[in-house]
């Protein structure tokens, strides 16, 4: 792109206009572009609260650029792959939505002033998101990419249930309900905490000893917590899960296990 | 206590006050008292870090309480009871500070109105760090207590250098510099993050094929950051950290390292 630009990743937090952060505030008023992608089908809801929070800051619609999100190909070759193509999509898909704002406006900023773009990341940048990866194929300067780090639903999970992350000088590791399955528990670690889990990969382990925090929409207005002994409670939590998805037509959910 | 009490334990982040989130500053501006623990020798400088952010945010001094850490007894016995005694000293030292405010303060507030009682923690409560544990021998009901999550140091640490935590998919552990040398290498981990570190355990590991992102005093004016292949740059490491601890009188570091 021949127009300077700068381009900062911003952590929101988990949909609390409360998570923001001074500094994540700040960016979005100073941006010229806010990208706003849609994912369809399901998660549109997502998208609505980003707005809300825009809005609840009084941002100017016509900083907004809303696109829509490619699909990802899930065919039979390998996954990498696929996440490799469909990040190069995406990293078009935010070139054009740039691209056009920039013809709309031309003229609007003086010359040599960079562009000032926003991207609003969920939870914080650095968990479990692409948005880096997507940026790194701008080719841009590393100094034209700013991240702004955001409360995670980590961090939201382990506040609303008033518990530490770690053991007393202990580790923990993070991982996803799909790695937990595949790896087992990890040796010599009593905590784990587990996202991207769509399976209740909590149900398929021993539970012998474990206890389990659970939250789900952190930080939203249909939050739940569930916690105890997994044993006792895995049952409860697989149906709240299964109910609260069919109601609100999605779910995100995190938790964390830790041995007695 | 017989006065109703709300204690908020608050992250504030790694010092910049741009950190704080909406909910921090709304906290902290409504709290009637805020503990500032003390904890001499070399720490005093984060202790000025927690002073400064409240005067940035123009709160009363009258409403903030002073007071000095008891110190760690670091005898024969074991760890975790030295840890147990010292949280049961600092638990005392919160009590006695409120106690005493409440009593230059009687009458102030209406009857029945809980004390709003905050506490700034470093980062995010939630991480390797003790005010729940210590929160919790003051026998206060769960709702009493509000934790308000912080950007944490490893957040600081990726933001800063651009990078994500995670490898796509892939877990993470986050550790301390001795369980690294204990435990070794996590199996099955091509992620660790290490904090509480203060011999350089990177530079006692097999440094083949791996990549640290180090960084110190992260957010605060005197930030280092160094990255690189740990075979070339630990050295660097080393003698940075050394020099920079001469020169401030204290520091405080975090890294991760990534297997390529
Ligand atoms: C693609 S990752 C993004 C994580 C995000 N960057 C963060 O910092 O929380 C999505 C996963 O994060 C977790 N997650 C995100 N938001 C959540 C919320 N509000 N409540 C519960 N889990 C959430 C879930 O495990 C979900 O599968
Ligand atoms: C007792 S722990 C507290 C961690 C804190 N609760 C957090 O969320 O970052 C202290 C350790 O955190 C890391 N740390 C905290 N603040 C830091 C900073 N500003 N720069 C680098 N490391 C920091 C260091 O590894 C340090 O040994």
């Amino acid at each position: 792109m021949s127009t300077p630009l700068e381009l900062a990743l911003i952590g929101i937090g988990t949909g609390h206009p409360e998570h923001l952060t001074r500094e994540a505030e700040r960016t979005l008023r100073q941006a010229d572009l806010i990208l706003l992608p849609h994912k369809g089908e399901g998660k549109e809801e997502l998208a609505q609260v980003r707005l809300q929070l825009l809005q609840h800051l009084d941002i100017d619609a016509a900083r907004m650029a809303h696109f829509a999100i490619p699909l990802r190909r899930a065919q039979d070759n390998d996954y990498l792959q696929q996440v490799d193509e469909w990040h190069a999509a995406i990293a078009q898909r935010w070139q054009a939505t740039i691209a056009a704002h920039l013809q709309v406006q031309s003229g609007a900023k003086p010359a040599n002033t960079p562009l000032q773009v926003a991207l609003l990341v969920w939870g914080d940048p650095a968990l479990y998101d692409s948005s880096l990866r997507i940026a790194a194929r701008l080719q841009l300067h590393p100094e034209q990419i700013r991240v702004v780090p955001g409360i995670s639903s980590l961090q939201v999970l382990c506040s609303e249930h008033r518990i530490a992350l770690n053991n007393i000088g202990e580790p923990f590791t993070v991982t996803t309900g799909r790695k937990l399955l595949e790896n087992g528990w990890p040796h010599g670690i009593d905590t784990i905490v587990v996202m991207l889990d769509g399976q209740c990969s909590f149900n398929q382990i021993d539970a012998e000893g474990i206890e389990i925090y659970w939250g789900a929409y952190l930080g939203l207005p249909q939050q739940i917590l569930l916690h105890g002994p997994l044993q006792e409670v895995k049952d409860t939590i697989v149906r709240t899960r299964q109910q609260a998805r069919t109601q609100h037509g999605w779910i995100m959910d995190i938790y964390l296990l830790r041995k007695r």
